[in-house]
């Protein structure tokens, strides 16, 4: 079987009516798109405790207000996107939304923020879970590309099997994430409330600097600023709405309150308990370094074996947080090529009805980043939030502007159901989350310029502009196409193509070529080309020549049919293209209202080694000629089958069931 | 120019008239083929010298005695090649030779040899140079794989330009290294004379040890065996005589004794130095290892910039050994493949006139070799001269039967016009030559059996049924495809085909693909598999089958024609072959006696970027159809060129010059 190899990692291809079996539930939604909300619990706080480190206690104090601020910001996203994902129901991505409601340029714009998002995502993702691993066991890190690279396959591969294989894979650490370190967080929460706020640690976490720099408004800014990357990922649920099995809103909805709620509760409980136990974010190139989450869960529960587990958890949901990028990059590639500004083959479902190429296409791009930055990526970060901002931004402005067209009474908005006042309630949300994701994407994009944020303000236009010049093509491609296109048949003239058969020897194969060409047309000409030179050259001529007599001259005229044509062709060259086009040219001088069909014998191999045992010169031959042969030529195929072929057993192989047409 | 990058690394595609200029003279021959054999000089007397190190001035001593043996033997190589060469002036490697004299299995058996070492010697030979390289510069040590997988690089993409260009390119290194190491030699030589025996070194080696191990007739004779090696790659020449410009057989000639002139010169001098100066080897894995050649350079010269030349240049033509491999590996699979035993793509000449599938496949397979030993295959160096004194043995045997044959009046021996006498000589020569290198391989792999010899053993064997399975394949194919084939073409019917032709919408694309068959056939379905359900599929039907109505089948009406079905197939499934077999089958079971034309309307695109724009949708759909459609169906391109083509020019690309059929 030719396709064990990918049968075995991908799994056996899925027909459409099974599309609705493949889809999501909360419980595997909740993998399968939180882990990049719920991973942001891992570094959100950290990014802001290290903003605030220098400044001691004084800076430990405002890590709950900037919480707070994160947390209402969260609260409004939530609502936001509630309400986009009952209004688009069919994907309702920040791609769809800006571009129906702000137009194609808004939605463009969104598309390209979230394209470069999800790349970087990857990236970020998969090497700040290795680089986590690689710090705790250093002897692995010689190894880091490596290590981030199998990840980056593994990944590729589940989520080639389908995106319900990858939800139920890593439905394992997250919930051993979730429910480990929220029982850390619930401990400490308690042992800090019986304490009176200021809980004993089992392993105490370095102290607290006492004379440090002062906390200005710019610090708190950039804090907030690192911070609101713990919100990242969120969006996911609106954008694959489409992944969830009936009724899709209720399982969307369901599933985006569970990640916003979870990572919330998450958010609120380390801030809590960083600040009763006085934890800070400690220099991650300095020896001895611990992350945030490590020294609080040595603080709440010590180092027995419930720390690793609860550790190893927050290390596997790192590195899957790339899954969330896997589900949804391909999904929102798929309809920006249906709309034309991606290459048509991202709209093709593959085998396994997971958008392949979109995968694949996110698998070297990321994969390529991993590789230029040696699997060490801190650098990306700062580049990192910003689509997810915009397109947060991009998304609650697209759905403002659908409730203010529906209470104005134009343009579409079939989804309110409570008349105009609910409307406002809905324009006063999404308009509120707009200003807010808006005012926090200015404060991170002046907060991170300088740290990279610059390079992703050319990066997504030059994404845009690249989908606008793809659309540009298919618009041409398709004016050409269609130009002229409802002129009436042109039937003035049907004479009977001129047919040229190049064959090797004389076989079963060219006569099966010759037989089938004079079904087409009583023209032929066979052209061989020798490449012989001397005695062997006639001797090979003389034989060719009297086999073409005696087995196709003959029987032709007595049937009374003119007799096809050989042409013997001494020639140097080693391929046979030339005398073909040069056969092409000469017809189309002298009988210029002939078509011209090549007639190709080809032998067809079912299986992928003997595929290898054969030169395939018919396919460049094919290509050649349907390259440069003109608008009058033809290529016609001549299979011979080499093993019998079996239609039913040969499609059944991809196409498990088959609908009566 | 969609060719640029192909084009700036491999050159200008080169047309068969142009053959004779792209070969070699002496001078190029000499870097081209004769760098395996020169580098030898590099390691075989430091491989001797090693098996003596244990035994002290007294092995020091048997160093010139091996040394002469060696050189008798190569003595015994160069006439019998030299015979070799004017007997098969048309590439009479060793396969040939054995071929030939001695039989398929024999010439198999030669063939399997030189195939495996062929591949050793690229991954042993660059391993060995940057093993070299990096214990001269540590810091370069962590870097061993990539420089390995870049010097394979660029010795492919020199190769995959040409023979004559490697050639060239290698010239300043091989030169340097002649004249570098041999001015060395000569200049130490001179100092050993006036000295009378006991030169005073610049840099003093290392003391030779005095208190020893004894010197053994079985270290003797392991030290002849891996002295050995210094004869591998003496037999390159006689395997690609081909590549030397007329008259071949003297280029070859000349090359082949300048490669043994020199390589003995070198020999004899380093083991001779190596006594004067007592150099004996150190061990690699020791700090302050220093090579033979090190020591040797260092004593004679000292340490100043020409000692960094020569060792330099040795370092290269080390790398650079390679190439050999290069030059006659694809040469010999060509050989092979016309015979049936390799796939025939290993006998097609690439746009360079080199054999490229023969050239990436020897890079693919040494690559994974280098990447499998981590660019350290000091392991593979005992496996290495087993295949090439095989080949040695079954070339001279191969000769010596060819001479007896001649002697004897029978077989075909046109090239020995000396008469009775001269074929004795030559018999003599050739069959102590079998004799000899029989003997040697017999003393290798004995020394070598447990080191990994026994691995050859059985890779060799296993090659060598590989090569018959695959003749036995194309046996078959043939058998099938001959079968019957002296029968009369059969016209008892030749009613014309029904024709399907699946559109995805009314186009210039679809008029002209029905234009198009309704010149073969009059009896034409098209088809149109809509994936849309509800009222959008209705809308879309509707206008399909109005447009259909009034441009297609009115106006065929008009012209008397039956006018073309159509035919509007409502599937869930994404893929158009499941319907179009069906209709294949439809045709079979109710018109027996008529095949089926599928006509494919397919868009041509010029450039790279263009072709990636589409999904390509009608090759995947021909190569199902021609696998599974069974005996009776051929698939017809239509082409729509986006891109006005241009047929001398795309043609003039590849093929520079036409000559006149």
């Amino acid at each position: 079987m030719s396709l064990s190899l990918s049968r075995f990692l991908i799994g056996r291809p899925i027909a459409n009516r099974e599309a609705e079996s493949r889809k999501l539930g909360v419980f595997a939604g909740l993998p399968a798109m939180g882990l990049d909300g719920l991973g942001s619990a891992a570094y959100g706080p950290e990014a802001a405790l290290t903003i605030l480190a220098g400044t001691g206690a004084a800076g430990l104090a405002t890590i709950g207000p900037i919480m707070w601020v994160i947390l209402a910001l969260l609260a409004v996203l939530w609502f936001s996107y509630w309400q986009t994902i009952a209004a688009y129901p069919n994907n309702g991505g920040s791609y769809i939304v800006a571009k129906e409601n702000l137009g194609t340029i808004a939605g463009l714009l969104a598309a390209a923020a979230l394209m470069v998002d999800y790349m970087l995502n990857v990236a970020v993702g998969i090497s700040a879970g290795i680089g986590a691993l690689t710090s705790a066991i250093p002897a692995l890190h010689p190894y880091t590309l490596w290590l981030c690279l199998a990840v980056l396959l593994v990944v590729t591969v589940f989520n080639l099997r389908g995106t319900r294989e990858s939800g139920l894979a890593w439905a394992v650490p997250t919930y051993v994430f979730i429910l480990g370190l929220g029982s850390i967080i619930a401990w400490g929460v308690w042992q800090a409330m019986v304490s009176g706020g200021h809980p004993h640690p089992v392993v105490a976490p370095p102290a607290v600097a006492q004379s440090a720099g002062a906390v200005t408004l710019w610090l708190v800014l950039r804090a907030f600023a690192s911070g609101c990357t713990a919100m990242t990922g969120v969006e996911a649920v609106s954008n694959g709405v489409s992944a969830f099995r009936d009724p899709p809103v209720r399982h969307a909805h369901g599933t985006l309150s569970a990640i916003v709620i979870i990572l919330g509760l998450l958010l609120l409980g380390i801030a809590h308990l960083a600040q009763a136990y006085g934890i800070t974010a400690m220099d991650q190139t300095q020896e001895g370094y611990q992350s945030v989450l490590s020294q609080l869960v040595g603080a709440v529960y010590g180092r027995g074996w419930f720390y690793y587990v609860v550790i190893g958890s927050v290390l596997s949901v790192l590195c899957l947080s790339a899954n969330t990028s896997f589900v949804d990059f391909p999904r929102m590639c798929r309809l920006v090529a249906r709309d034309g500004f991606l290459p048509a083959a991202f709209a093709t479902p593959g085998r396994r009805l997971v958008y392949s190429v979109g995968i694949l296409f996110l698998t070297v791009g990321s994969g390529g980043l991993l590789i230029a930055f040696g699997g060490i990526t801190d650098r990306l970060i700062p580049l990192f939030a910003i689509g997810a901002f915009l397109s947060f931004t991009m998304s609650q402005a697209g759905m403002a502007a659908h409730w203010f067209h529906a209470l104005r009474g134009r343009g579409s908005a079939p989804h309110a159901p409570g008349g105009a006042y609910s409307s406002r309630v809905k324009l006063a949300i999404n308009g509120g989350g707009a200003i807010a994701t808006g005012l926090a994407l200015a404060i991170i994009l002046l907060a991170k310029f300088t740290e990279g944020a610059w390079l992703t303000i050319i990066i997504i236009p030059c994404t845009l502009l690249l989908l606008r010049t793809i659309r540009r093509y298919y618009d041409q491609v398709d004016a050409q196409l269609l130009q002229g296109s409802q002129r009436k048949l042109d039937l003035r003239n049907h004479a009977p193509p001129v047919a040229l058969v190049p064959i090797k020897r004389w076989d079963r194969l060219s006569r099966k070529a010759i037989e089938f060409a004079l079904r087409l047309t009583p023209d032929i000409t066979a052209l061989h080309v020798t490449t012989l030179e001397g005695p062997e050259a006639d001797r090979e001529e003389t034989r060719l020549k009297e086999e073409w007599r005696e087995l196709v001259e003959e029987p032709a005229r007595q049937s009374g049919i003119s007799p096809p044509r050989f042409m013997l062709i001494a020639s140097q060259f080693r391929s046979v293209v030339a005398p073909l086009l040069k056969g092409i040219k000469y017809v189309e001088e002298h009988l210029p209202d002939r078509p011209v069909i090549v007639v190709l014998p080809e032998l067809v191999e079912g299986s992928w080694w003997g595929y290898l045992m054969h030169t395939h010169r018919e396919r460049r031959l094919r290509a050649r000629l349907l390259r440069y042969g003109g608008a009058k030529v033809g290529v016609v195929s001549v299979p011979w089958q080499l093993q019998p072929s079996e239609p039913a057993q040969g499609i059944a192989e991809e196409e498990p069931a088959q609908a009566e047409p």
